[in-house]
This record gives C-alpha cells, structure tokens and sequence, in this order.
C-alpha cells in the first residue's frame, strides 16, 4: 500500500482544515469572544501536523481503489478527531466522546445532536459545526481535488470513494475540473440562499449559518427550536433550498451550461421530486386537522419532508406528535434519501430505482423467461456490474444497521428510540423519533452507543465500504507491511 | 397458459380439502358438537367443486413455472376460501373477513389470530385451525406430488413455486418420490411429538393440537395463555420440536439414510443452532432477573426464541414486556427466519448466510481486486444466478414490507404495533409486540389493513413470487387469452 501518498494527502486535508479552522476565529473576534484561542490553537496544530505528513514527499503518487478508501476513511476521521478539539477543550462540550460525536456529526451532515441547548453556546462554536456541515457536504477531499494539481486517473480513486452513489460521472473528462465546477456550483447556490435569508430579515450570523447548514444538508442550527420560530417565508425558502440540495448536481451542470431540457429529463430528479409530491400529499392531509389553517400544515409538510428526504434534519414543528402513517411516511423518507450525488444522505434515490427495477424484471422475467433485457435507468441500460453493486449495498445497509440496532438495544431504551437512532444516524439525517425526536438529543446513550452511532456516521457518509475497510484484516495487514513505495 | 391443466390440479386440491374437513367432522362427533353438520356440508362442497374442476381433463399435461406459480397462488387462495367456510357459516366468527384471515393465518402457519379468546371455539374449529397449519407446512401440492401419478417434469414447477427456500433440492431424481419421503419424515415426527407430549400429561385433542401446529410451525393455540399454562416438560418438548421442524429436512433425510456425519456437516444446520444459541444467550442474560430462578428464565429463553426463528409463534410469556434487547433479539430472529427447506417461514437461513457472504466477498473485492472466487455454500460454490435471485428476494421483501408498513399505518396505531404486524405476518410468525403481543391478537385493524396482512401471509409462505405474479397484468392477460391447450 502506498503510505506515503496517504500519509501526503491526509497532511493536506489537515492543513485544509487549520484553514476552516480560521473562520470561526474571525467570528470569535466579531463578537468578542474568549473561545477564539481555541480555534487559533486548534489551527496552528492541525498545520503543524499537516506540515510533518507532508515532510518527506512521495515518490510514487499511483494509487488504487483501495487506497482511495483508506485515504477518505482516515481523513474524515482524522478531521473529525482534530476538530473536536476547540469544542472539548474550551469545555463547551465536557466530554471528548460527546465533542467527538458532535463533530462526527457535523462532518458528515449528520446533525445530530448531544446538546439539550444549543443557543449555549459561543458564536465560535456555533459557525464551526455549520462550516463542518458545509465542507463535509461536498467532501473535503472533493474539495482537495479542486486545488491539488492533477496526476494521472489515481484521483478518480479518491472521488469514488467519497461521492455520494452507486456511480461516480465526472461531468469533464479532468477530475481536478470536475471538482472545480462541483465547488463553484456549491458556493454559488450556498450564497444565493446566504442573500434570499438576510432578505428575509435574518442577521448575517444566521443567514450563513442557515445556508451552510442546508448546502451540507447537515441540520445543525443554533435555535433550539430549530429553525421553528423563524418567518414563513424564511422556512419556505430553507425547504426549497434543503430539496435542491439534494438533487443531482449532474443536473446542475446541465442547467449551467444552458441544457435545460437534458437536465429536466434526468430520471432521478424526477422520481425525486415524485415522491417527495406525493409524501407531501399523504403528510398534508393526515396532519391538516392539526394546524388552524391548511397554509401551515402545508408549509410544516413541505419542510419536514424536505428536511427528511434530503437528510437535513431541520424542523419547524415536534413531527414526533403527528399520526402513525405522517410518521411512517417520514421514516420511509429518510431511508430513501437524496439523489446520487448530490450532498444528502440515505440510501440514495438512484438505488432506490434500480432496486424496484429489479424487482419488476424479476416478475417479468417468470412471464417472459426468454426474454433477457437490461434495466433502463437515465435511459441507458444498467450494467449488471451496477446492479449487483446496488443489491450489495443495500443488504451491506441492512446488516449494518441490524447489528447497529442491536448493541444499542442494551441500553434498554424503546424500540422506537433505537429504530430512529440508526436510522437517523446511518442515512445521516439527525432526528429521528421519541427520545431522539427534534426536541431531543443524543447525549442520553451510553459510550458504547455513541461509539457505533459515530461509526454509522462515517459508514452512511462515505456509503459503506471505506469505512468498513479500514477494519477488514487485509486492509490492515496491507498497510502495517513494508509499503510498496517510500 | 394451460387452463385446463391448472383446472384440475386446483380440482384435485379441493378434493383433498374435502377429505381433510372429515377430521373436524370426526373431532365434532367425538365432543358431541354440533357445528361438525358445517364442516361436512363444506366438506361435500369442496368435493363438488373439485369434481366439477376435474369434469374435462387436460389433453396436455405439460406446463411451466409460470403455471406451476399460478397453480400454487390459486390454490392457497381458493384453499383459504373454502376452509373459511365452517368458522363463518357456523357463526364461530361472525364476520368473512375474520374468518378468511384465521384460514389464511392457518393455512400460511402463521398462527395470528384475530380472536381474543380462542378457548370459546368448538372443538371441531380447534382441530380445523390445527389442521390447516400442518396441512400448510410442508404444503397441500407437495402433498398433491406424493399422491399424483407423475408426468414428467412439469411437477417439479409446483415444488419449485411451492417449497420454501432458494433452490429446490429433489431428496431423489423423481419428485413424487421426493414429496413422499418429505411427507414421510414429516408424519412420523409429529407423531413421536403426539407421543411425548401424551407422555406428559397432555390429553389426546390437546397433544395431536400441538404437534400439529408445531410440527407446520403455525402457532395457533387452543388456551387463551398459549403454552403458558402447561408443564416446564411439556414446555420443553414443545420448544425442541419447534427446533426441529426448522431444520432443512434434506437433514433428516440423509439422517434416515445412516448418513448422520453429511448431515451433521450441513452448514445451514450448523449456522441456525449457532444462531439460536446466541440469541437464548443474549436474552437469557437479559431477562434473567425477571423470573425467580435460572432454569425458568432459559426455559422461556429457548422456547420464545425457538417459537420466533421457526416462526411457530407459541408463547409461555409475554415477551412484549421484556426488556429492549431482547425484543430486538426477537425481531431480528423473526427476519431470520428458519431454514429453507423445513416448514417454518421468514427470509430463511441460507438466504441470510449468501447475503453476508456476499458481503464479505464485496469486502475482500477491495482488498484483492482480480481474485474472482465464488461464494461457498454448503461446500459448493454458489452459482451467480443463485446469488442474484437471494439479492432480489431480500429486495422484493423489503418493496413489500415497506408498502405493506405504510398502508396499515393509516389505522394510526403505533408504530411498534405497525410494525411487528407486517414482520409478523410476512414471516409467517404470529404475534408481534404491542397491540398485536403474545396476549394481544389482530382482530383491531381495519378492513383494508386485514386484507394486507392477508396478502403478506400468503406472500411470506409462498416465496413472494407465486402471490405477486397473480397481479401482474401480463400473467393476468395470458391467463384470460384463449388457452393454449383444451
């Protein structure tokens, strides 16, 4: 395995985050605030770490597939490890496992919480864990690939593993442009929110707050009623932006570069936006006798949907009081997720059509056994390379998330409690119901607990398998071996 | 499609539910009871139909799995239908739908009952409900195989739709002599249960109820407590056959045959003991200061686990007041499932064991990208055809379980509730938690979520498949085209 070239790269996204690290020390001085020290510190450390890894270069910068998932598994636990440090040792988060799962959770636009009270603490802190959101939702080694200069079709190793789907397209054939264009649109759409919010009457604070919170489709906010006691409109503009950002960004980039009608072609959008249609159709009426009027039940169906299907995790209202079939729509959401690459969680629309595809040409199949066609998807047949790749993953999915519910069960809290608590964590979406339903938090679980959510974090971030290599004993008897190069 | 021969096989099944309707008759005669004049009417009327099915004979003989799918769905549909009958006209169940779901409940061997106390039933009804779960377990057409005249190799299109499991294995080359031996092996062990539990007390209607919903593992009881009531012996008898008649009865074959070492080897057996004994112990541990002694405690252990993974569904307790992992432990063993091959229901065992190989092959994939081996099962490598079909039947569950979920939540019960019901139903279990718990039953959903329920019981003991092509519009369309033959 080549450690050096994991070593180079980790040492770079270090020193991307001593940069991050900068902006909420910039906001510390804004509003005179002690904590600042801490994110200075913090920075100087992770350059500092960063700068040794980088010492002695590579020689070989070849790597492969599997190297690619060691690089982004380390790296979002790296990150997640260093940044977690201002928030313990400034001790606004007393415990370093309740600081690390904060920021697990931030990093991978989880949004679940172990805070009871989130208006406590600093402004510092408060734009860290959105900025985590904002960088972990298009990935922080996306981001490395826009800046870094480029060498050969090993990068596409890293972009693989970290992007979200069954299938990563590069939308030029460069990855390192690929990337660029990523980020550009990112920005772009993050700042227009950013402008829409403060038109809205939002101070500065909370419109970047909001926007990098929804780009990331993380959910941290820094009410404790969430985004509840915010404007109509400000909560309608927060629901359309949380629903764009989980689509395709492919979509985009057809859209930037004037085709339209491709764009509005893409299948996924639209079976996207069908279910979401028609979750919202099903919420609408069955909460409608809850609200005084139909134009908030809307907007509260809207919204938490919205928030749902796109892993977000805001909320508007306690959707832990609605009825059984709101709630099991909304879990049924959250399983589902977003789009293939676009910055939302769960187990990805793309899947989800290729899943229910099979099925129905399974059915045909008894009708027609002679007939042997290949599903459609983007009107292009599906290689069955891909669609062994989505039957796996979707059953990887269900053993994680079985064995997941099972150690946490010893906990002994309600079966409901357990249920959400994976399934919010794994689909990286943050409440979930009962006790960690969104007027809850996490920081009742026991370590243990904790430690296997953290886990399912990173695992549903980074869809599975690179964080599951890093504890297969090949993968580590590879990299503890003298390495290849260097 | 070959009408006329699906004409008469459905004519011969109903032959032999006419028959099997003498045994509550005889039972009625027995107590003195008068509802036996209505298993005799329907009895007379199955056989009329039957007869009248069978008037013009095929003049082909041949068909496919397509029809032998057909054949299996309707059959269990219009076995249902009839052997509804007596508890309805009798006014045992005072409503058809109730009645119909006890049927399908019976016949499926999943054991939920709609009734809140099952001691006020005739005798002649308790018999009957016993009945169709044993009837059901190793199924009425391999029953029909054993008895038929064979033709080729069309029959083998019945066994493939009927018998449980990813890939039919025929005991020996001709499959009416396969179905004998199964119904062999399947009748002398409920009878050594009949003569153990005699042995211990029970009385004659009580020990041949109990084997014979035992040994299809069904689940209905003829007291109000279940099992709760009898003898720690009896107890334990009960939990071992319900053990046993989840095992793959190629086992108990080659066992018959002297060849005791192969089919202690089997790897199927050998996984679901080790599960088994996992599960008693992690809920042993679990609920071990719930009761006054150790012995009670593992008693209750083994029994409930062997009850949920054979998908029996008989109780000593009720376990829906156990502490959370256990219950999860529960639930996790209801998905599991038995082995295929052996009457009990759920996912099944060596679907679960090439689904977590697939997983690890998936993992190893990483490591060691252009090693191509093949997954190992049963110390064979496991065709890919074989894999796929596993993959797209978890699918398919999950497509069903998730629809099935979403309708009945509209009933607005909890979703614990919502929940086990469809696990219970779809996996053939019986009871589940909550409202529908051990001392609970399903009588309190609405008109739409029964026949849901219904849906899934059929569709959980026929392999999904044979139940959802009933509705699919090209079977529909070939079944109503002018037939290809007579």
């Amino acid at each position: 395995m080549n450690r050096a070239m994991i070593r180079n790269i980790l040492g770079s996204v270090l020193e991307i985050e001593a940069v991050l690290l900068l902006i909420p020390v910039i906001t510390a001085l804004c509003y005179g605030e002690n904590a600042g020290w801490y994110y200075l510190a913090t920075a100087a450390l992770c350059f500092l770490v960063g700068f040794l890894f980088k010492l002695r270069k590579a020689t070989d910068t070849v790597f492969y597939l599997k190297e690619g998932c060691v690089i982004t598994g380390l790296s979002w636990i790296l990150m997640s490890a260093f940044g977690c440090l201002p928030l313990w040792v400034s001790g606004e988060i007393p415990r370093f496992e309740d600081a690390l799962f904060e920021t697990i959770s931030g990093f991978t636009t989880t949004g679940a919480s172990i805070l009871p009270a989130v208006e406590d603490l600093t402004h510092a802190a408060l734009m860290w864990r959105s900025l985590t959101h904002w960088i972990g939702g298009m990935g922080v080694l996306v981001f490395l690939l826009a800046i870094m200069p480029s060498s050969g079709s090993s990068h596409m190793n890293i972009m693989r593993a970290e992007s979200p789907g069954p299938s990563v397209g590069k939308l030029v054939p460069k990855v390192r442009q690929t990337a660029a264009i990523l980020y550009l649109i990112y920005f772009a759409m993050t700042l227009l929110e950013i402008v829409l919010l403060l038109f809205g009457g939002m101070n500065a604070f909370e419109a970047i707050n909001s926007a990098l919170a929804t780009a990331g489709t993380g959910g941290f906010g820094f009410r404790n009623d969430s985004m509840g006691s915010f404007s109509p409109y400000l909560q309608w503009v927060i629901a359309v932006f949380m629903i764009l950002f989980g689509i395709n960004f492919n979509v985009y980039y057809l859209i930037l570069f004037g085709q339209i009608k491709r764009a509005l072609r893409c299948e996924e959008l639209r079976v996207y936006l069908l279910i979401i249609a028609g979750s919202v159709a099903i919420v609408f009426f069955n909460i409608i006798n809850m609200f005084s009027n139909a134009a908030d039940a809307l907007r509260h169906s809207v919204f938490t949907i919205g928030s749902l299907i796109s892993s977000t995790g805001f909320a508007t209202v306690d959707f832990d009081l609605w009825p059984s079939a709101a709630k099991t729509v909304l879990v049924g959401c959250m399983f589902v997720g977003a789009c293939a690459g676009s910055t939302g969680g769960g187990i990805k629309m793309s899947r989800i059509i290729i899943a229910v595809k099979t099925v129905v040409k399974e059915l045909n199949a008894y009708v027609h056994p002679k007939a042997v066609r290949k599903i459609q998807f983007e009107e292009k047949p599906v290689e069955h390379e891909v669609v062994r790749a989505v039957n796996v993953y979707i059953i990887t999915f269900f053993v994680l998330f079985v064995s997941s519910l099972l150690i946490i069960s010893f906990d002994g809290k309600d079966l409901v409690t357990n249920f959400t608590a994976v399934v919010a964590t794994i689909n990286n979406i943050g409440p979930g119901l009962n006790l960690v339903g969104p007027t809850a938090n996490f920081g009742h679980f026991s370590i243990l607990s904790k430690i296997v959510l953290m886990f399912n974090m990173l695992a549903g971030r980074l869809e599975l398998f690179p964080i599951l290599l890093l504890f297969h004993p090949g993968i580590i008897k590879e990299f503890f071996k003298k390495s290849r190069v260097g």
